[in-house]
């Protein structure tokens, strides 16, 4: 079987649980083994909130379990800027999503623990920071808030109202909120628990402005009252993650010495001077908020975790609920015997592979950037569009996925005790935090249009036609690593046209790659031709921008599945990526089938087969089901599904 | 400005306030005094539920309020079938609406109670049942259940396995759960409040099965305790609805007096022997269900008042909140001034608009029909054929439309004070319960086609395509009232074809008609040429089945927004109805584009333009944000999200 092409059925009969198994590892890939220790090492007793608890209690049952979990290693991976190793940043990220195979209020508890207030220690501080801060932290010892967000400004960090003053004389920073609008808001670990918090705002130091900076604020004494001149709130009931004791908090002229600022990239020394190791102030901004990426791969990785976890618990319940006389039988059919049921379930399934496959290669990237001895903007970069933009996909998906399952279950999808309203509600609130969705798609096509301009900046208007035109799509769309097997496939799809067959990855490719390069080319001339200071023209691309972030992460996605799957040994395993693939990429050609007829990518009769094809490949990879969805990794005694138990 | 052409901006500035009057009592139409007179006498303090509530309080709280809603005459219009009148069938449907105003457990209670347990009394039962025991249902002295779903038996209501057996020696039906998946369960007031329950179930009288009937059951004794024979449960956490004590019921023959069959349709005299007026089993079990249709439109009205609800909060919302500074500005700009806010909303909210205009028709459908003297098989088919279509549209669309507003309003979307993610998780199960959206939509699909078949019946397949060659359009989709006006520009636009103006509303009608028609038409030769009784045959084309559906009921909405703009009086109202009806149906026309590309309906350049053109659209709208949603009739002291006040 050659990796062009997918047949469409399964050659040889496979055990199932075998195949489960090989799916499990191929999945997994680079990561397999650490994920099994991962999960050899996770505490699975009492790992799901009991859904009964009122707000308090499931707070106090949140800090129990990420005890528990502290005990157990997990967390501990957060380590200073200049000891980390690749090996050290990815264990962070298998510990977050090894944690969201429980209770979400716990992962995310521990995302505000270790991953924002130790990460911000970690990555802002200075080595005394790291040595006075960062053990305290890890071990639950000190809990710490993440105060970035503020009532008046989510999204827009730049403009943080907080300010940290410094005052020459007493050397110390005073710490205070100007308006209502200042107080932080959805802090996690600032109702209840917090002690101390990294906070984020605006350092003013000799009457100048420096930009948004963060520094270390003690917020509760001893006995968990607020410190003087620290109000804390509690944002009370959420839509979900009731685990999560998420308050305001705000400041009234608090002092902190000078050693509390995490200046690893601007500094106020003994003499009460500025310093920066980055001139400029916007990149320094963009430096530090660099610094915390990790956050935003945690949520995706998290999002995905949850969807395999509901799409687990539906495609087994689909297997076993029957509904409906079989004709000319006395049986009921089992709903995953519907086509209705297939196309709810499969495509989802193929997705999160897909998705999958992409994040294994953003841990990767993460792994060797964030450790790397000197610093490469542009691989900063790629990786910060890369987590942006699977950020997105991973939640969307995610909030998609469950929702399906939990109808796909009916009545019994709604009970609390088979889990899927639960990690509904949890997983939501996934789309806002770490980055809007939508504000994050335009950072993911600001990163795109910035490569772009890097490869056709120095070329005229007229220029960048005659080169568009004679270089058809690849130059465009700049691939390293596991994007190059798809761009090869991709040009040899190309040559052979609309004959190529619908299962031809190189097809699937090349309809990738054209619906990035078409869309990524036309925003790039509209943009040259409008009045970038015109709010008008700059808003009225914004549908155009939010596509071309879409079509470059389909794609990026679909090189990820199909360098994951040539690292598959051959064998029952591979044939079955090879068949998701192909499910994966006709359902998102099917979703945009109308740009790809109103572009004349695809032909009436074709874009009038995908139907037929998507079903087919659902048919097929149907009996495997189960196997499938063994393949997410997610131990089925974890689901904890009343339903699969009876 | 003629009724054919929308144009593209409002030509008159309108004072806000007025213009949102003048459209809540275009949007609301024949419904307007009865609706306005429902918000009046509703008890609006208290009509919110405290999210902190745990399950038993909750569910509490909820019976409190139902009886402060029974008192202030809400529920009261269920009245037994010979005594419907179009205006007490319109009544119950408006009193749910208004109720849904407020906390949707209570809403759900009171269906339960009112529309459910009440309805079966009034319409399955006769005189002797509706004496003895409507009032009590009504007044809340006797709280009752509708004990239809079993925990193996949930959209197959055929197939309930519980048995209703009579004793002709006792006079007594013997009530009984055979299986453990005999059980009823989701059966809201079995947990903790039901006194009473009517109790589907299979009839056997000497020995011969009759089909499924409904029996009442009194379930506890004037204490709370279950009865001898009957074991009640709980299901506990559910994803929603905490107020709502849903459980399970199971008998263990349980015997209740001869007299207890709600038997109009299907009797046993007093010699035990069997006798109804409806010999064909199939068409009796039908005829029975039809009955219920109430409450599957009141679950769809429900589900529009909470999209409704939901968009009201997230446009004043985003009209007030900023985020990014305008460029050459110190301010900062509006969410609602981005083009991708607009686009989140604003289609939604034109959504909202139309299926609110399609759901009045169905209200007086409902009220004709369900009155009427003489039982009309045609309009009661159409009747339920809308419910369920309009059941499915309003459901997917609250879903979907409220998710999005949570997203739209950030981190404050997702805490409870703000309502948003309450309304979310009560309205989720409203894609289950009253008929499961899949389920519903191949009802929708049956009824299609059997108008079809009825049209085209006699025709051989040779004749049938020469007639559906000839006679293009029009003669398969039959219109009446509403959809007539459609019907003639969708004929004036078919003349002019692809030149017609994206906004001339005879170029959407005509669309929206070849949408169905031809769908219909091709699954119609498909069913035609397959073997009936071959699962795989049959559902191979579920997807077809499911497109054709969709198909129906947005052509069917469509004709009803344009039947609600042609009573609207001349002015701005009108003309705001004008653009969002074009903005309705070229979001539906966008979402299906692939479709009208691939069938040759849509040209390339009219297709690409569709984003333009909504975007269009959009723009033109958005300064009457606020008033598009004041039309919705909601009142925004009731809409209670806390971040509205601040």
């Amino acid at each position: 079987m050659s990796t062009v092409t997918t047949a469409r059925v399964s050659e040889t009969p496979v055990a199932e649980a075998d195949l489960g198994l090989a799916l499990v590892a191929a999945f997994e890939g680079a990561h397999h083994e650490r994920r099994m220790a991962g999960r050899a090492a996770f505490p699975a007793e009492g790992m799901l909130r009991d859904p009964l608890l009122g707000l308090s209690e499931a707070r106090a049952w949140t800090l129990h379990r990420l005890d528990e979990l502290v005990a157990a290693g997990f967390g501990q991976s957060i380590v200073a800027v200049e000891q980390a190793t690749a090996d050290t940043q990815i264990q962070s990220l298998i510990d977050f999503e090894t944690i969201a195979y429980g209770d979400l209020s716990v992962a995310i508890k521990s995302g505000v623990q270790h991953g924002l207030f130790g990460g911000a220690i970690a990555g802002l501080g200075t080595p005394a920071h790291h040595q006075r801060f960062l053990a305290d932290a890890l071990s639950l010892r000190v809990l710490g808030c993440f105060a970035m967000t503020e009532r008046g400004h989510g999204s827009d960090v730049a403009s943080l109202e907080t300010t940290i003053s410094y005052d020459p004389d007493a050397g110390e920073f005073v710490v205070h909120s100007p308006h209502e609008s200042s107080a932080k808001t959805y802090i996690g670990n600032a109702a209840a628990h917090g002690q101390m918090a990294t906070v984020f705002g605006q350092l003013v130091v000799d009457g100048v402005e420096r930009g948004v900076h963060c520094i270390l604020v003690p917020l509760r004494d001893a006995d968990g009252n607020p410190l003087p001149g620290v109000t804390l709130g509690d944002n009370g009931h959420k839509g979900g993650l009731l685990g999560v004791d998420n308050g305001t908090i705000a400041f009234d002229h608090v002092r902190v010495p000078r050693d509390m600022l995490l200046d690893r990239f601007g500094s106020v020394d003994a003499q009460g001077r500025y310093v920066s190791s980055i001139e400029n102030p916007n990149r320094r901004f963009f430096t530090m908020l660099g610094a915390l990426v990790r956050g935003r791969i945690c949520i995706g990785g998290g999002a995905a975790i949850s969807a395999r976890r509901a799409l687990s618990i539906a495609v087994r319940y689909a297997e076993r609920r029957t509904q409906f006389r079989h004709p000319n039988s006395d049986d009921e059919s089992p709903l995953l015997d519907y086509l209705a049921h297939q196309r709810k379930l499969l495509p989802a399934i193929a997705r999160a592979y897909a998705l999958g496959f992409a994040q294994n290669e953003l841990i990767d990237s993460y792994g060797t950037v964030s450790s790397a001895a000197d610093h490469d903007p542009r691989a900063q970069r790629a990786l910060e569009t890369l987590a942006a933009g699977l950020k997105v996909l991973n939640t969307d998906f995610a909030n998609a996925a469950i929702q399906t399952c939990r109808e796909a279950c009916g009545g019994a999808g709604y009970m609390s005790e088979n889990q899927l309203t639960q990690l509904r509600a949890d997983t939501d609130v996934f789309a806002t935090f770490e980055g809007d969705n939508t504000v994050l798609l335009q950072l993911v096509a600001k990163g795109v249009l910035t490569d772009y301009r890097d490869v056709w900046g120095g070329l005229g208007r007229l220029g960048l036609v005659q080169a568009s035109a004679r270089m058809v799509g690849s130059a465009v769309i700049e691939r390293t690593g596991a994007g190059l097997l798809a761009e090869r496939l991709a040009g040899t799809a190309r040559r052979k046209g609309d004959s190529a067959a619908f299962y031809d990855r190189g097809w699937h490719a090349w309809m990738f790659e054209e619906r990035e390069r078409h869309s990524v080319d036309s925003l790039a001339r509209r943009m040259r031709a409008a009045d970038r200071d015109s709010f008008e023209q700059v808003n009225a691309m914004q549908d155009h921008v939010l596509f071309v972030a879409r079509a470059h992460m389909e794609r990026v996605v679909l090189d990820s599945f199909i360098a994951g799957i040539e690292a598959c040994p051959d064998g029952a395993a591979r044939q079955t990526l090879e068949e998701l693939c192909t499910l994966f990429a006709l359902t998102s050609l099917e979703s945009d089938a109308g740009w790809f007829l109103a572009h004349n990518r695809m032909s009436d009769t074709r874009a009038k087969a995908l139907r037929r094809q998507i079903n087919q490949v659902c048919a097929d990879l149907r009996p495997r089901a189960v196997a499938l969805v063994e393949g997410f990794g997610v131990p089925a005694e974890w689901l904890g599904a009343a339903m699969l138990d009876a």
